[in-house]
């Protein structure tokens, strides 16, 4: 007999959703083989950090030495929800019969996969299989935004160069605004010129991660004109003056963002490089001394802006949802990397569910490289969304219905009304 | 069947309960109509964070459009245990027999409570429904203490203004001191003659609020004397001068709790006025960056003054729980605001009950502005522990009689001997 | 009908288990006396705090008055897992029948506790039952580590006292190290000669506990120098230089343990001393405001040590997950003093699961001193284990088999690994 979790899950199951933040390409969206889903940081770093040279994920080995290693590798973790996303993907998606990856049985999921992988209408059936309806993109300001179907996979500018690194592509800046970027005047030329393109080609939001001890803070042209004159001449600023110009930036960003009703997601608090011996995309990590306290200004003075908000550090979970309590443009978002785990979902995802407006929370996304992956990370918070809402019916205080209601919000309704999708 | 949590709430019930802590005022304990209740800030933030335009909540609209208007707005939060508090006040109180407050009801309930409202010995009802025995107040220090029943309605000294604002009260103190407060000497005469007034008219503790950052710490009479005397200037205090003379003033009302043995209540950790834009009561937030190390002076000092002690912010919930564990002065007490929420509750209350004596802890106040709230708000937290309760006994961890042994300590036992009522 | 979580307990149960630290000494690894266990500073401090005076638990004090106070003042904090240890003790050691230690029956369990331990063999009878196969120790650098059952009782080297009293050991430095230390390079041959002899006597890693706010970093010998100097004329340093002096200390072990291939043991984040009114033992208290931000240069620069890491805050909690999962030599062990508390540990214990490989976690150590309360400090971690793995199973993420495995990982196996044992 199925328990009230169960139950509920069959039901969540039919919600379709939105995916409001991934790393699928318009171009590349689905994997190429077995070996594309296999090289996930998800699994290369957690089989580098439980004991697996470097050299035996190298990216020139060939499928049957690198394969069989990292399959070795990767018993050491088959107890994690990471492991089980790859089993689940292989056995929704590509036959897998068995619940382990093995030197027994990785050859013929490896075929399988190849045959499925390069069928024509793959991705439709996969988002069909996950029942996801659209994919929000990860798209760099100087990208063509033309040649796919935008109602599918939905463009969003992601401004991490923009105000981070602006020197560094301040050609490409120049060439997309149609404007040499030489001054804060041309600056603001390029950048409206950025989000007009996105948005006349059906971007739905911009996105940015950042920094613990970045502070949002109000800077005026003529304080940033000079760092910005020192920046574009290539030179280094101080860290003082880097965070001025950036965020002078995002706030030039922002400005765009409210002309143009624009929500803006903000990932908040990841430290790049920290571990120099780490896999590719293995070497970020977390502070517990981020705090949403810098936003403040921003959430304040962008009072008309949407601004959702997803934290690294599970001790802003707390701060999150009091901010998304009080301020009527701030929405909890997701659970983002370190935080997407069951244990930290299911509790943070309790309180806001106690606590908050259903219309101001979204549930999740899938932060996917591959549509493929995209599945059962989905299912994956779905059996946490069941989990926790049947918590909430055992103990009487929301009946079945509304628990539903809650979850349609969390995975489509407010996606769509926040996103005009 | 009743399950085991249901049953202990029913024992649970039983315990008539102190409540250390509310906003209700001796004049006016209760509601005087359906929309004070509905102005609770608990709602009307929600429903303008959520989307309600705070002129459909102005004080100057009729009735029959500002209801309307906020019941059609909460529905987007019908999923909170906020709304719960309502629908339930509602129901045990004013004979609502629907789960959701709507278009359709919203008279026939308006009706009710009008009539329920305006009948002799109302409040008696509310509080013999609530099993509340006494309530305690918070009172400004120029209060009058007379007139009213202080069996039930517990005077205590609220002491936010004096330590925080005291240029801007210091004709009052003069008044109710008795003495023009003109330097250290005074000060400490008309602190001295507050107190004294308190406790001769049954205040049973001395409360207060604080910011995050506050550093408690000894300030000599020599190093306040030009402080005070800037301040009663009307001058601006620089932030660092103005924390020594909120430290000074904190310590000299510590002194006179010790020397009457008046317990203090500290509710640690709200950020004032950081949301420019919200409702009344909903502009305030908290921090993750808070601590109890700035506290280890004042616990140290005065270690034979009982500090029970609430914190805004989860991140400190650990700190309290080592800090109860280890100073015999220091008390857990409550859930604060932003803290008072089931899936935070019930993490902490676990802890809390599994590590530190039951004599340590006074489980709940209701902060409630009028008796009515106070209620469900109990009742929310009953189910709380109910379920953390049976959560022990089926761990084999606690007998029944156990597990109610420690709900009579939270609930009723240890108010009456911290608080000597 | 046993609940899957008191199926999963037994299996557990019989997992031999690897105590990866204690306080247990070589020497007098069993307490002498009933007294001896009551005096644990965990009883005596919820006793102090909630009411006993301290002269009521004099060491000087008669036993018939001593223990019925104490066994008095235990009643408040029945409800505790601390309490909970000594009768859990009482029952499987020495025979009590009872659930609560009384006024009663406190003398016969004296007697039969004296008898017992008393007996021939009594160590190994305990850990017979407590089914513990090898306790490590934690033995001060000038210890003599001959004469005892090495295999048993495991040496390992604190380095507290180097690394943050160096000036008041350097005497039994010199001696140990078998050459007068007078400057850097004296220092660095003894440390060698230290680590060496530890070595040499089957130590199996180095331990030191850390205060929040203790940063490491690089310390050229050069800058060094004058800090060691002015330490060593008996000079007191400023709070900056004896941190770095610090730093400097704990790297040179570190690169003792390198070159031995010694794993070191962190606990991070004690303030010691900070309650001045205390019981011996316990006057030390947690900050919210450590980081692991502050180790990420040694877990960097040491890439080829193994640090297993055990936070006293739960702040910590989640950036522990990360760095585990990312830092290929960092490891999550145990759940330490104030972290020790059931609701706190399965938490975190179940995001661990959840997320880390099974290899890189250290369930759980005892931290005790005397073997007699390794027993049912275990028994209570199993307790958490089988709960978190019974919701793992039923949540159909882990089969019994898969849970079992991970069990005998943070029980056994990861011990021997990681430890060489």
């Amino acid at each position: 007999m199925p328990t009230l979790a169960e139950m509920l899950y069959a039901e969540i199951r039919k919600v379709r959703v939105i995916d409001v933040h991934s790393h699928v390409r318009q171009g590349e969206p689905c994997a190429s083989s077995l070996r594309d889903i296999l090289s996930y940081h998800y699994f290369t770093e957690l089989a580098f950090s439980s004991g697996l040279a470097k050299e035996e994920m190298a990216a020139d080995l060939p499928d049957d030495r690198m394969i069989p290693a990292l399959v070795e590798a990767m018993a050491r973790f088959d107890n994690t929800v990471q492991y089980g996303w790859l089993i689940d993907a292989a056995r929704k998606l590509f036959d897998l019969a068995d619940h382990k990856l093995t030197a027994d049985n990785w050859r013929a999921l490896n075929d399988t996969a190849a045959r499925k992988l390069g069928a024509d209408g793959w991705m439709d059936e996969v988002l069909r299989r996950a029942n996801i309806e659209k994919v929000f993109l990860t798209n760099s300001f100087f990208e063509d935004l033309d040649g796919f179907d935008r109602e599918r996979l939905v463009p969003c500018l992601r401004i991490d160069d923009l105000v981070f690194h602006l020197d560094q592509v301040v050609d490409q800046l120049s060439d997309r605004g149609g404007v040499s970027v030489s001054d804060t005047g041309s600056l603001k030329k390029a950048l409206a010129a950025v989000v007009d393109y996105f948005v006349s080609h059906d971007a739905r939001s911009a996105a940015i991660s950042l920094p613990p001890g970045f502070t949002c803070r109000a800077v005026s042209d003529a304080d940033a004109a000079p760092l910005l004159a020192t920046a574009l001449k290539g030179k280094e600023l101080s860290p003082a003056d880097g965070a001025a110009l950036s965020a002078y930036v995002l706030y030039l960003i922002a400005e765009n963002c409210r002309a143009r009703r624009l929500p803006m997601q903000l990932m908040i608090g990841v430290i790049r490089g920290a571990y120099r011996h780490g896999v590719r995309q293995g070497t970020d990590i977390v502070s517990n001394r981020d705090s949403l306290e810098q936003y403040a200004d921003l959430f304040n003075r962008f009072h008309d802006v949407t601004f959702t908000v997803s934290y690294l550090s599970t001790t802003m979970a707390h701060e999150l949802l009091a901010y998304t309590w009080i301020f009527r443009n701030v929405v909890a978002s997701g659970h983002w990397w370190y935080a997407n785990v069951p244990g930290i979902i299911e509790a943070d995802m309790r309180s806001r569910i106690e606590a908050l407006p259903r219309t101001k929370m979204l549930g999740y996304y899938s932060d996917a490289y591959y549509v493929e992956l995209a599945l059962p990370k989905f299912d994956m918070y779905r059996g946490c969304l069941a989990r926790v809402l049947a918590g909430q019916v055992e103990m009487k205080r929301l009946t079945e219905a509304d628990a539903l209601a809650v979850a349609r919000c969390l995975l489509r309704d407010n996606a769509k009304a926040i996103f005009n999708v």
